[in-house]
């Protein structure tokens, strides 16, 4: 029996799929060759996960993968009706990016405390100029978010001292329902974004949201760009309706030299980098090969896409 | 029996001293003014703790306050061998500073992990560079100097996911004794220097020693400035012996606009703020007045220095 086709939609080739020799019959495409590819595909590695190509392609003719795993946490550039209506087998790659996310969104938050932007300003300018910092332990953040991203980031501010709050879709235990998110909002110094991008989530950061804020609250988002309204955003730090805000995920990536949000005095600009240490790529692909290996064997995988929510669902 | 005489040395006048209405004489005076007023005052309060105009003053003629208090953390600037030897008892801020100056010490390493600063300047030139950042759980820190400030960076960094060792004068539980210094900063990915400024500590950081330490490895001096030969450092940052550096603390305060500090590419000024947050002149005024209650009524001080050992000893 023939090895099984593994797609790779890529615009660089993973690395670490060694051990894939013999078990997998590897073929490479770019977003120009998916869509003849696809009926051909036993499973599909979406490696190049900043393409919208899958959504694009899927709906075409022809037979379709029975399992497509995403080289990344968020799946919204995947999913395609035709897609969530399938019998085939969405994953993605929780795990990877949950400790980094944390520790970046940990770095904004006492960078901002601390006012490390301006002391990198005023150094520029070999200016000495003193300032008091904010005490970052007892202040409030609200993570809106509760997947693992949303998680990890509330354990590593609740271990500097901060009172976190985790809002979800849904209220469960230590996590709080969509519809406390005002009532948090309005006292909270830090609001982290780390939702998934779904139906329900798109634009939920508007001017309406960041009204509530306190003028001294900060904004963070590390989720997905289309999360925020990106006008209402550069109003609100603008105005000072908020005291600052630092953006790593954008509507459009990369982001365009051209765009006003660049150069907002109080808005940090970051390149959507937040989860990506070093040795990242090395572990992506030993992950998927884990669950190649899981598949290959007939055994439930892990990390399955619930899609019609559009992520992973957590279960404790 | 009328009020002692407690003498100010300011250059802005210390809040929250009301509860001394009654209890004390407050004469307040500059650094001029020291030396005349000194034989007549019962206790002095050090309010501009950047002043060595007490280790200037102290070893005139006639008599000499009783207690000394100083509101900062070191008492490098305050002593000298007449103060020494004196029966007169001093005591510090202990309590104040820890929280912050560990929060701030977090802040710079995150920071310099996932390259902040790096991101800034880009974001100035409207560049969308993806870089990786480094995992700091995980990563190795030394800390040098064991007192309340050392052992609070050491937890926060620990809770960060950070395995750190922490060196004092001598070894005992928990801490590292000199001797084995060169052996933890070999292996440290964060050197961090919160040492009190002392016979033997000034100058500890020099060309040997950043010799030592690993290309990757980052070193951070929120202790005093004269710990580090500041030459040596430019030296260990320019020719990248190291990855980098942060100082908060220097030789000469404020950093004189045309030193050679400002502009070396790795190396972060910042103008001696890291454990200045937001009302910390009403904490140290607070925490002066119950010292102060606590002396009047003839009980023992808290936060009473070795004047010999240059600190306050840590006894858990």
């Amino acid at each position: 029996m023939p090895a099984p086709t593994l797609l790779v939609l890529e615009a660089d080739p993973p690395p670490r799929l060694g051990r894939l020799t013999g078990k997998a019959r590897i073929v490479s495409v770019d977003e120009a060759g998916l869509a003849a590819e696809l009926p051909h595909a036993d499973t599909l590695l979406v490696w190049d996960f900043t393409s919208d190509a899958v959504r694009n392609a899927w709906p075409g003719e022809g037979p379709r993968p029975r399992w497509v795993h995403t080289a990344s946490a968020g799946v919204d550039r995947l999913l395609c009706p035709e897609l969530v209506d399938s019998d085939t087998v969405v994953t993605n790659a929780r795990g990877i990016f949950e400790a980094p996310i944390a520790e970046y969104v940990a770095g904004l938050v006492l960078a901002m405390a601390k006012d490390l932007p301006g002391t990198l300003e005023l150094q520029r300018q070999r200016r000495w100029r003193h300032r008091e910092g904010l005490q970052v332990a007892g202040s409030r953040a609200v993570v809106i978010g509760a997947g693992p991203i949303g998680r990890a980031v509330a354990g590593t501010l609740r271990a500097l001292g901060v009172t976190v709050a985790v809002t979800g879709r849904t209220a469960r235990p230590g996590v709080h329902g969509a519809d406390q998110l005002d009532r948090l909002v309005i006292r909270a110094d830090w609001v982290v974004s780390a939702a998934p991008l779904t139906d329900a989530t798109r634009g939920m950061f508007d001017a309406r949201l960041f009204g509530l804020m306190q003028p001294s609250a900060r904004f963070i988002n590390v989720g997905r760009g289309q999360l925020v309204v990106e006008d209402d955003l550069v109003a609100a730090v603008s105005k000072r309706w908020i005291a600052g805000a630092a953006l790593d995920v954008f509507a459009r990536e990369p982001l365009d030299a051209r765009s006003k949000l660049w150069d907002v005095p109080g808005l940090i600009i970051s390149p959507h980098m937040s989860g990506d240490t070093v040795g990242w790529r090395d572990r992506l692909g030993e992950q998927f090969v884990d669950l190649y290996e899981l598949w290959a064997a007939g055994k439930p995988l892990p990390n399955v896409v619930d899609k019609k929510r559009g992520y992973v669902p957590m279960h404790d």
